[in-house]
């Protein structure tokens, strides 16, 4: 140790999924660092696994730092070494803080004639959401308790959001239009 | 002048409406500043008004520098004015560069079986726009040349972007329902 220099920290980003952040996980990462050799003048590289532990419920930017794993050099004392939480993108999910947003896309005439959407949940099970009134395009119901824990209480958990998407027909034949547009004349 | 520091640089927003930036304008803002008394040590407050000039189409986050029109002080020389644009806020559009975004109600029949939207222009024309095909929830349309000028070829302009917003119905009685149902069944 020769003087109070530090070397630079060194900083990660971790990806996690959303399932990673729902149970809690470690991740075990390899990092390469310089260690200096007992001459105290050459170094050696040196690999290293570190186990990262995810606490469930963590949010993007939440930091986990190991003390003094960067590099060593006969100037340097090492620097600690952060990892990042960066949530990897969900194919069916969008997350919202302790929330999980679900788009959920159903045809018009689902949306204006009653339907039940089954909403796939974070573990794997599919919860059946029925609808008798009109969904508007862009409204939402919520499936409490559903989403990711809370990370200052994990027992507690965000919701399921589910976020209506309508798709409506390319085309409508002309006879169908005109029947339509009687029907909905005093709507 | 005693010594080269100067004052402290003075920044100030200036809010300017869609029209005028459709049309440039010059706004006379007055400021007050503190300026140096012959004896060379006492100052005075100094009320100026600057003509600050807004060219077609300029942009929020343009600056606008008014050169040592700042306090004056013993110990200072003045800094410079800068006023740097922000938009204001429009009932009706909202800007995209130097496009301009307005959001078309339209109702559900309207949406389904054709209609005319009037779309009002930023210089107080009213366009009709007709559509008979189906129009989706978020679809756009564009009238080109209906936007601001572009900032460095002020003879041309961007679009106004017309984005429908399809406004369902709170209710549809059952046996409109049915017939709708049955109309939709093959779309």
């Amino acid at each position: 140790f020769h003087g109070d220099a530090r070397g630079l920290a060194v900083v990660h980003d971790l990806l996690v999924s959303l399932e990673e952040v729902f149970s809690g996980c470690t991740k075990h990462i390899k990092i390469s660092r310089s260690r200096l050799n007992p001459d105290g003048r050459s170094v050696r590289s040196e690999d290293k696994v570190l186990d990262v532990v995810v606490k469930k419920g963590w949010r993007a930017g939440t930091k986990i730092t190991f003390p003094c794993e960067g590099d060593e050099t006969p100037n340097n004392t090492p620097a600690d070494v952060t990892f990042v939480l960066r949530d990897k993108k969900h194919t069916q999910y969008k997350r919202d803080g302790s929330n999980i947003v679900y788009t959920a896309k159903i045809t018009l005439k689902e949306a204006l004639c009653g339907c039940t959407v089954n909403v796939p949940t974070l573990d794997n099970r599919m919860m059946p959401l029925p609808s008798s009134d009109i969904i508007k395009p862009g409204s939402i119901r919520r499936l409490r308790g559903e989403g990711l824990p809370l990370p200052k209480s994990p027992v507690q958990r965000g919701d399921l959001v589910v976020e209506f998407q309508v798709l409506f027909p390319d085309r409508i034949p002309p006879q169908s239009r005109e029947i339509i547009k009687h029907s909905l004349a005093k709507c």
